[in-house]
């Protein structure tokens, strides 16, 4: 499929899920100055990668976008000026590409919407977008960070850092948890994790978990996260259910402690708690995070690096069958990064 | 009314207001090891302090408590193994004696409840619930920090420290606001300040506001904040009101800053905004505020004597009137800090 | 002189001081992608500036430089892709090009040496080393900070930020401490300055100094500071000299507080000290200030809007002048920043 | 040996070496408000366990002092107002008994000099002075960390925090370095450390570390470092000889990195390096540590707690062979840490 002339891209036509996904051929474009062209070679999925496509994005989308912001790939040319990267150089990008330093500014750099993402070939990036990726990590690997990975780097350094031996609770098994849950391990943090299934749990101990809670069997998850703090609570907690858990949350967390709230999977609004006085009562800080800049990225690469971390694969799919693997995606029935090879 | 041989005390007899509170003489307590003896020549008033004895305190409360938290006095005698403090050492004391550092941990220590407070004439502390006062300052002065000072710098210093030429907006012109302004603005500080009142905007004015703001005539003061930041927001945000009024706070708060929760002034929640959601879509911080610890109350004192400041006081009483002063307090016709001269 | 169809340069043939710079007319560079084109109106010199020309600066630098680090002009003209600029933006560049957060990487970007600087009419920028300047400073004005504002900005915040309030010496009158004097009183900090000559110390005190010191007349101006600070030392100490008089500094800090060390005024070295034991005697810290990146430039020149700081200027030269002013510079008598307007 | 009516001390008569050593029988204080009794099971030793009694410690000490800094040990009864502690808690000292934040201030409270230290059956410490005991450590193992411990913790986290996966290289295999090896690796550092020992070295990799480097081999150890840091350096540096050798600390040091300098092993000073220039030109931290606060202690404990840290203990000796101990400790034969067992 790959092609040194043309360039095989996904392009969304029509805001009505995976299927209104279109391949498409076109000109390879050239790096202008300061520009670097990357060959892809993996990209992995987010759920935002199903989101955007079916319409249920809540931000800005240009016109036949090309989907996907996570990949890695290999310098394949550069353009004048660039300093930082020469042919050959396997890089990652970050997500948004034009956050390098401190709190996001707005979403204008952002690949997959609104910019154009990495579910193609080839594309041209700034130089100041790419990151060199772990000698460790094949490409497959080495694609699986960029969103869930700063996520959750930027919930453990962002603002209020945590100190090794501290303890994080992970709301859920998903990516960004898993993914912290492994960093968080990986530091020396005490973590408690919380599932519907017993499976996930045992999977979840495996890579580290001290302690893990089945919200079915214990809706009163809050209770049980006091008993295994000695009733202080956790130092740090990841939330990605939104509003209609936060009061558990709170409950959660120990005087002064941190809430990085990540994603809404909780859906509709159904409770009303009083936030402002649950961060009163217990001086705690609930935190929104919005991927991060370049700086987190640089220090959660190196850490990977570091300590040789490789990311949990759930399944790869070709390149040609990107919209099956969004579509798998969408199901929510895996565990771990689904990773589209690009090319080989 | 002093006297070498006793004490006199106010201790609420029942939680019915001001007129709960009853006059008693008491023998003076000596200090043991480690604690010193303070004749407490002066005494601000915070709105707690009426809130307690009229019942209203959410929190514990021990029986027959002294009301009072904030004192400014003078070391009278030291017990053994006192090594900070010697007689004649003018001397405050901080909101929570057992909060040296870090975040609260309980309200075990906290004066005027859960224990005795500071309205009587003499108080053993612990050595190390104390600390000295600067020079400049009279008794009536030095007592005016404790609660609202420290409030103040906590939200400014505490978790994620403000930079010099940040822009600071404070919620309406209560005592936290307005010892806020004071400091922000001497630490070179864009200030922004709402009020319903045009004679409280001018006075905040003369004290430094950069900004002013009539939320009467500009409900829609969000809207202003963000014209006045070039549509940035500010980087922090005295939230006093409380979940009514917390998306007009998100709304006019820079991505990636902090609104400090300090109050809940707006009474009953009328309003059930999404918090975890405009923290997402802001990646701000929302804190809670509880006073601070000994050691920020270390730092306030230093920028107080290095800067000369004064606190702005609406009204002293003597001792005597301490119920008159409660229920003055209780008016909120004040501004500035209400204080009571204890002895002279 | 402006002419739209050239560029009028100074360059460096020979490194035999001011003499060996000459003035060339060359074409306008055009901006390529995501770079500006900028037409400078002013620049500002530092001591470099004549060391450089001189051959006295122990770094490369390339053949036929442009000297000069310090400018403020207007963009003329943009290349494809840039996002942050447009014609007509008042801007100013950072030290550094290539330096944008987190400490100095290398010099490669440095401007003036080893690459091209500031001292000639028109200038290609990549948008990334460029920063807005603050309205209320005209060309002459804002072009007096890249260097030694930045320098000392990160002194005070780079890695163990000043708290307000807190004391600061600063060791002479030269531009990094001027200028720290002068951002450290307008945050609310104590400040300490030596020099030799009572007249600077007036101008010193005219800009806020606290307190002063006349190191004629108290070659043991160390002792001097301990009686300042209570016996305590200064929090944050401006070392211009080095290593002829770093004990001094270490005798004039406090117990864990910072040194930055920002000069080799002291020339060659005649003292022998042990540094490491001075610190570990007393728990200091020892830090070397190179300028600093774009993000510390920004905080600074929010500060600078903020608080309407306007730089002390010694004396203006037109930009025929250049040779002379740089002269000038070289005979160290000036107080305050010698510019070049280099077109009106 | 144990006697409920008396307490056995060691106390330095002379400052002659072990053996100006001399046991006493004492009555046993009794706790005053605000005091704790401890019964000491464990003490370990520190090289300044030799230097005090030997006359070698340049610091004030008391006369008749009972050496030792490092102890564990249980809570057998408490004075009046004591809110943290109750009897059979197992508990540590901070070395700096009037250390509980920040910097340190002075040495008035250090353990073993100047005031009493733990080589005793019991001792009453102020409730501020202790800290509870991780569960899984016996009193041997729990006696280890107060020196070593804290002092590698407050390198790495006590001003310009350690982000983990960043490089600590450690110079040489003494108490404060292997135990700081210990706590990088588990938070997951890269670590890389030097000796002149292939079995020290040896027995380093068996505790984590990444690279060893022999000093005897490489006695350009500093440029082994850059080859094994891609010419980058280490981003903290703990310097155990002091001026001697630190030269090649800055050598070995990344750009912006930190020196934590922590002893003079390196004897009389014979060389003269420029240390402020060196400074300058790496814009690195050079960091005097001394011990830490207790908050920092609090940290330490926590991480070995989560990690279910043991230290590696080289011999434990009777408390009748106190002063063997510290004969062995003297000859520097022992790898690990030298504990006293006072009872059982």
């Amino acid at each position: 499929m790959a092609n040194a002339q043309s360039n095989v891209a996904f392009r969304i036509k029509e805001f009505t899920g995976p299927k209104g996904i279109v391949k498409v051929e076109e000109p390879i474009s050239q790096p202008r100055a300061h520009e670097v062209l990357v060959r892809i070679h993996a990209v992995s999925l987010n759920f935002r990668d199903f989101a955007i496509p079916s319409g249920l994005y809540p931000f800005p989308i240009k016109d036949n976008v090309v989907p996907g912001s996570d990949m890695a790939g290999e310098v394949v040319s550069v353009g004048e000026g660039v300093e930082e990267f020469k042919i050959g150089d396997r890089v990652t990008a970050n997500f948004d590409q034009t956050n390098w330093y401190g709190p996001q500014r707005n979403w204008h750099g952002a690949l997959g919407a609104p910019i154009d993402g990495v579910l193609q070939q080839y594309r041209v990036f700034h130089e100041i977008g790419l990151l060199y990726v772990p000698k460790h990590l094949t490409y497959e690997e080495a694609s699986c960070w960029p969103c869930t990975g700063v996520t959750a780097w930027n919930a453990l350094f962002g603002s209020v850092p945590i100190v090794p031996g501290q303890t994080v609770l992970f709301q859920g098994t998903g990516g960004v948890c898993m993914t912290g849950l492994q960093l968080a391990h990986a530091m020396g943090a005490k973590t408690i994790i919380t599932s519907s299934s017993d499976q996930k749990l045992e999977l979840a101990k495996k890579m580290g978990a001290t302690h893990v809670i089945n919200y079915k069997k214990h809706p009163d998850w809050d209770k049980v996260v006091e008993e295994l703090t000695d009733g202080e609570g956790a130092d740090h907690v990841f939330d990605v259910v939104g509003v209609n858990e936060i009061e558990k949350c709170f409950n959660s967390v120990k005087q002064g402690g941190v809430i990085s709230t990540i994603g809404f999977l909780g859906g509709e609004q159904k409770t009303h708690p009083n936030v402002p006085l649950l961060a009163l009562t217990t001086g705690a800080i609930l935190r929104g995070i919005n991927v991060g800049p370049k700086q987190l990225h640089e220090d959660l690469l190196r850490f990977v690096d570091t300590n040789q971390l490789r990311p949990h694969i759930d399944k790869v799919f070709p390149f040609e069958q990107t919209k099956e693997a969004i579509e798998y995606l969408s199901k929510g029935q895996h565990s771990g990064k689904i990773v589209i090879k690009v090319s080989s």
